[in-house]
């Protein structure tokens, strides 16, 4: 019997996992990997670091060097755009570095395509006379984005900046540009800078951003954005009905990723949520053999059912999913919870599960209740004890856990507890069972009820006690 | 109807929380916590630091104050001895600050006497001439302890100490005498540091030991503390049967603790393990009307049923129990998984369930193996990253997890990690399912799988990749 041939498509997280996936079950199977460009198994959550200069060489952005792929015995084609599927040939068509055309047969196929960058509407992003990385306005969601946003620090050497966006990667770039010496503009279309989570909680870390300098205007959309004569750039916007402009010498439009799927399309894969290519949990897609991953995909989420929640850790699973089940395994991606952590100087917000107006939203029948809490993160006694704010969201009727957002120090460990609240939401636990875990506890580190708990029992005092009161009245 | 009365024995964590959970619940009944000190709900986990110099005043140890416990509306008794309980009665003979009898009546009664300091058979410590804190010799559990360890630190102002003992208070004290200037020699009588950890763990916490100047003797069996002509302490112990000697200023012999269980056993209280007094997952004992939590009870092992954990944490979980059900509530003790964290200087040494011996010791049918793994605490790209060393143990047949030890860094969030497999474990999850947790990733802060999840899946391709990789051969 021939050996089993594996393609992947995209040579990010899910392309990526899915080939190491299936090398590591069936050595005997081969796998290639068409990369678009040049750099596969990058780190794009890392570019922000590499901007700032933490990270000191582009090549260690890398998860793993071209050589250590190598080893796997993965075969990774750079260079290659995958052009069309033809499915039931089971083949798929590529050009090459050279642009010569090829094809590739496959018994199975994984797309792990991701995301492109949103191109929002505004004056002077799009258009035949669009600006460009050449007048220092950028996007940026790929390594060669990156290049050119170094080349453009580089050559303008800017001393000022607006960032349109605040959300993960513009919080980020906010850091880092600022740790570069530029003095940064935020501007957010929303209420608040990271709209994931309760404004209450977003405000904490806008006045991070000011008190490191940064200059923040939020419910603040930018209209458009014109070169000026000596070529610095005015940002035009609209706050509160009323004009507004900055002129700066490098812009940063970061809003957000939409998915890429025009590969899959073209070969008739039905699309989900937000246009995503759908898959079952299986991450088979409707065609034959052909399966997807990562942002590229809609998203199982264990509390809500589908929607689109594009995260690195979720392209890792679904692709090791994907490529289990590309050599007949049966596999089946969990679903998520959508727990995500951001480092905005020297703050840390994380968030899992749902929030009221996602639970709602949802009509699950939840009666989504929230409550915030502000315990230290280890005895206030032993030094550096900081509070961290946390916020239960959980349901009134049954006592449910939905959701949680903390944030507090970098010195806190929110970043791991948040993932307590993770692993409760995966097993659908009640607020109050919360106070059940056998969590650590050393002074200089925790509590004897560890902060994740007083929370939930600050949660259980608003929400339940008055009830649970009644049963023991005398 | 008259009010009900609780009365609860002993101001530390089990007590105070009974008192506090009761009237929290019902604030009609009448609660009077009898403390035998002058030191109620006093953080035993934090003296260390006090006597490191980094908690500035002993007052700061207090979980509460006097006057915080006196607004939750409960009668704290100070300097109260109980003496006796008269079970058919309902009543509690106690003497007070005076010396004089008194005798508290109560409908439902919660012992919480705790644990003493266990006094290893070595010459000079017991008999008629025994050596004691006037002699610079030391016990240490209680503030009353605190305080003479304290004086006599003071007092002597000792260069040199030796610590019998490489527990978790034995190895704090070590760091927190080193912080004190005093040049510390640590006996451990097994062959490793942190008997509770894995030796090829502990040895990582020896390693960090020596690094800060401490001499770090193990397989070392102290015999005999002799004083010597000029007052100062000559240790003798026997390694590998060899006699070997130290003389030092200072000598502090933290071996361990044994449940305090005299008041109980007097009024008829049956014993459990290790001599502990035996209680249902309700708290209750054999006694009518009479409760017991916290370090003097046996304890409810999720996994391996009845041992003896004396910990603070599980004190405050069995203690808020006691006190519900002792109103008439139906509150069970979920169980402890043993989940322990210390800090060492700048290591962090955590552990969960069980390690290989006790998973056998506990006739389940597992067929304990462990894998160790060294995942980086975050992205290495990012500065900072450390290396997290994760033992995992999981049962061969079923791949159920059955432990994690961790240690790392201090900044690793090691404390933290450790409750995901604490929260793993109380469901009951299987090591390769760890994978499914959607856990937090930032590259500062995290890896796409997590440091806890990258130890998992080595656990899984060391005992599990074989077999799965049957189903795919070609």
């Amino acid at each position: 019997m021939a050996s089993r041939h594996i393609v992947a498509v995209g040579g990010s997280d899910a392309g990526i996992s899915a080939a190491l996936r299936i090398r590591e079950l069936d050595p005997a199977t081969a796998v290639t990997v068409v990369v678009a460009d040049a750099y596969p198994n990058f780190s794009i959550c890392g570019i922000p670091y590499f901007v700032s200069g933490e990270v000191t060489h582009w090549t260690n952005l890398a998860h793993r060097t071209a050589a250590d792929l190598a080893a796997t015995g993965m075969h990774v084609l750079t260079d290659t755009r995958a052009t069309r599927i033809n499915v039931d040939a089971h083949t798929l068509d590529v050009l090459g570095p050279d642009r010569t055309p090829d094809q590739l047969a496959y018994d199975a196929l994984i797309v792990g395509t991701g995301a492109v960058s949103a191109r929002p509407p505004i004056t002077g992003l799009s258009g035949p006379d669009a600006l460009g990385p050449e007048h220092g306005v950028h996007l940026l969601h790929s390594m060669g984005d990156t290049f050119a946003v170094m080349d453009s620090l580089q050559q303008r050497n800017p001393a000022t900046a607006v960032i349109i966006g605040a959300g993960y990667i513009g919080l980020e770039m906010a850091e880092a540009l600022t740790m570069r010496g530029v003095a940064v503009t935020q501007i957010e279309a929303l209420p608040e800078v990271l709209p994931t989570v309760d404004p209450e909680l977003g405000a904490l870390v806008h006045a991070e951003l000011e008190r490191h300098g940064v200059e923040v205007l939020t419910n603040t959309a930018v209209t458009a954005i014109k070169r000026t004569d000596n070529g610095a750039l005015t940002v035009a916007a609209q706050y509160d009905g009323a004009p507004l402009t900055r002129t700066v010498d490098f812009v940063l439009v970061v809003v957000g990723v939409r998915p890429d799927t025009e590969l899959a399309t073209d070969a008739g894969a039905e699309l989900g949520v937000k246009g995503a290519i759908a898959v079952d949990d299986t991450m088979r897609t409707n065609l034959t053999d052909v399966f997807a991953a990562g942002d590229c995909v809609h998203t199982h989420h264990r509390m809500v059912g589908l929607t689109w929640l594009p995260l690195g850790t979720t392209a890792h699973k679904q692709g090791r999913v994907a490529g289990e089940n590309a050599i007949g395994g049966r596999a089946r991606f969990a679903g998520s919870l959508g727990t995500q952590v951001v480092k905005v100087f020297d703050l840390v917000a994380a968030r899992t599960g749902l929030r009221e107006h996602e639970a709602l939203a949802a009509q699950r029948g939840w009666q989504p209740v929230s409550t915030t809490a502000t315990p230290d993160d280890h005895k206030a006694y032993y030094p550096g004890a900081t509070p961290i704010h946390i916020r239960i969201t959980g349901d009134d009727t049954t006592g449910t856990l939905l959701g949680a957002q903390l944030i507090g120090h970098r010195s806190a460990e929110v970043s791991k507890r948040v993932d307590t609240y993770a692993a409760a939401l995966f097993h659908h636990m009640t607020v109050d069972a919360l106070s059940e875990l056998d969590l650590s506890y050393t002074p200089p580190l925790g509590s004897p009820w560890d902060a994740t708990q007083m929370a939930a029992q600050a949660w259980v005092r608003e929400h339940q006690l008055a009830q649970r009161q009644e049963n023991f009245a005398g």
